[in-house]
């Protein structure tokens, strides 16, 4: 009744914003992502009657309040399908700080669905994983797998689900993130999701999303980094426009944000192949080659506001370990 | 055939966009801003024989290219009124920097055709020349005023004018203007406005403006500063994302525009009255009372990316003067 599993977090090439129904994480759109080798959560679960209490921790503190009864109201899920009523403990660790648009939540749940079915014995479909995981965080339903992959945004419970559109084997890309703050975000992503429709920008953002994951299935198909790269930074101006003109509103951006983006757009001036993206916070991943990784990292460091960089190679599914947070 | 006019600038607080008509700058939409005391220009035109041919010094250089080609564009209105084709020269001396997004078209153009009308030996009503304004620079329309004033769309040459809303003794308010870069912006706001409709924001930008006009002008007439601050910073934010959603893509903000932006919103939380606005370009307008100008200036400096402040009280319309620029 005790299992552990690490799963990657994922940049978002076409994002995530905004629910057809948050009690269920539905979006509003498709989207697709890239799994991430160096940002990772790695979660044990214990279903044990001698827990006495649900007991959540998360990165080394007690959980608590909303953040708390998220957890809970996963594990009540996982519980459901393994036909318990029997309290758990969880722990995390992660690579990376959580609730700054580094996608924790979706490594988190990735990595607690996985761990959870495990420790309930439950075998099932990756389809079923993913549509479990997304009831935790909408984005984890894109973490259960390595490599490209494409949340099919569906109608219903049964019918929204991600699936693999390249293994991460496929395509040799580097996403240099850069930490410029490990705070936690003023404004929750599921507060965001929420004020979306309130934007005058969301339903031009929305309009816009059949044409970007074409254009995004396209790229990853050609392994063509400069239109994954147009599409990715497109995607994360219009996610930046709906959040900081929604109510409430997300300004999420820091002075570090827009240096890096100002960098990377002066560095194409140059001819280096380097894209920004963000999701939601204020950090910045640059998406480039193999080669220029490097010096887009090195290069990164030395802006101000910069705390660090976290280089990061396409990831590959979850993975179940014999060594255990507690 | 000599004349010299000073015009101040204008803060918009509902912005001017995107054109119904490019070559008559026709507004999407109707704008409200206020003329500022302190951010001006003085512009100097001679019409004469002499001249030999059209001669344009903008801020002590000589304009080239298209900056020229506008100025030329505009006296050869002013000469066909005039009903004159003698060349001009004509000289500008601003108090702040070019090209910034601090408006400098507007007062420039505005100070240009107040100037020329004179020297031009023209007597015309105010709506005359505020349309006539409006052909150099679209928001030079609203600072042939003094005060807050309302640029009402219109649909063709001769409806497309500002008038005042109240004079500028109506309301003592201070725009302290963070100027975080004297260098000219990447995209021009001739460029931005071509763009906006390409951006999936424009439509939605577009369609807030009927409501956010009420809300300025009610806000206007009962000194309501909280309200103004809403719509004058809601108003930037949607600029700002049609601008960076648009193609070309316009990524006016800067590290420090953002640092001034959520250091605003910082003093909000402990109570200060400041609110920002941003016309298209990195410099940030701080709205804020008489009474806390001089804290708000203080404490902007100590900003890093800072380079001045220049605090400006509401502005009289446009005075011809008796000393000129040669």
């Amino acid at each position: 009744m005790k299992a552990t599993a690490q799963a990657g977090a994922n940049i978002a090439i076409v994002k995530y914003w905004g629910n057809l129904d948050a009690s269920l994480n539905l979006p509003l759109n498709s989207s697709i992502s890239l799994t991430l080798d160096q940002a990772n959560t790695i979660v044990t679960v214990e279903f044990s009657p001698n827990v006495g209490e649900d007991r959540v921790e998360i990165e080394g503190r007690p959980a608590a309040g909303y953040a708390r009864e998220r957890v809970i109201g996963h594990l009540n899920h996982l519980r459901q399908m393994g036909g318990t009523d029997a309290p758990a403990r969880v722990a995390s660790r992660s690579t990376f700080p959580p609730a700054t648009g580094l996608a924790f939540s979706a490594s988190f749940y990735a990595a607690l669905t996985v761990a959870g079915l495990a420790a309930l014995g439950l075998a099932v479909d990756p389809r079923t994983v993913s549509t479990v995981a997304r009831l935790g965080s909408g984005s984890a339903a894109r973490s259960v797998y390595g490599g490209w992959v494409e949340w099919v945004a569906g109608a219903s419970h049964e019918e929204s689900y991600a699936q693999v559109l390249a293994p991460r084997d496929w395509w040799a890309i580097r996403d240099v993130i850069a930490i410029v703050s490990d705070e936690p975000k003023a404004v929750p992503s599921t507060v965001g999701h929420a004020a979306a429709v309130s934007s005058p920008c969301h339903q031009g953002r929305l309009a816009r999303t059949t044409e970007h994951l074409a254009m995004a299935r396209t790229a990853i198909r050609n392994r063509d980094l400069a239109l994954l790269g147009q599409v990715a930074e497109e995607q994360a101006l219009l996610l930046h426009a709906v959040a900081m003109t929604g109510t409430p509103r997300a300004l999420y951006w820091l002075p570090g944000t827009v240096a890096v983006m100002q960098q990377v757009l002066a560095w194409r001036e140059e001819g280096w192949p380097a894209y920004f993206t963000l999701d939601a916070g204020p950090n910045v991943h640059v998406l480039t080659t193999v080669e220029d990784a490097p010096r887009v990292a090195a290069s990164l460091c030395a802006i101000p506001g910069m705390q660090r960089t976290l280089v990061c190679a396409p990831g590959g599914p979850p993975v179940l370990g014999d060594v255990h947070l507690f």
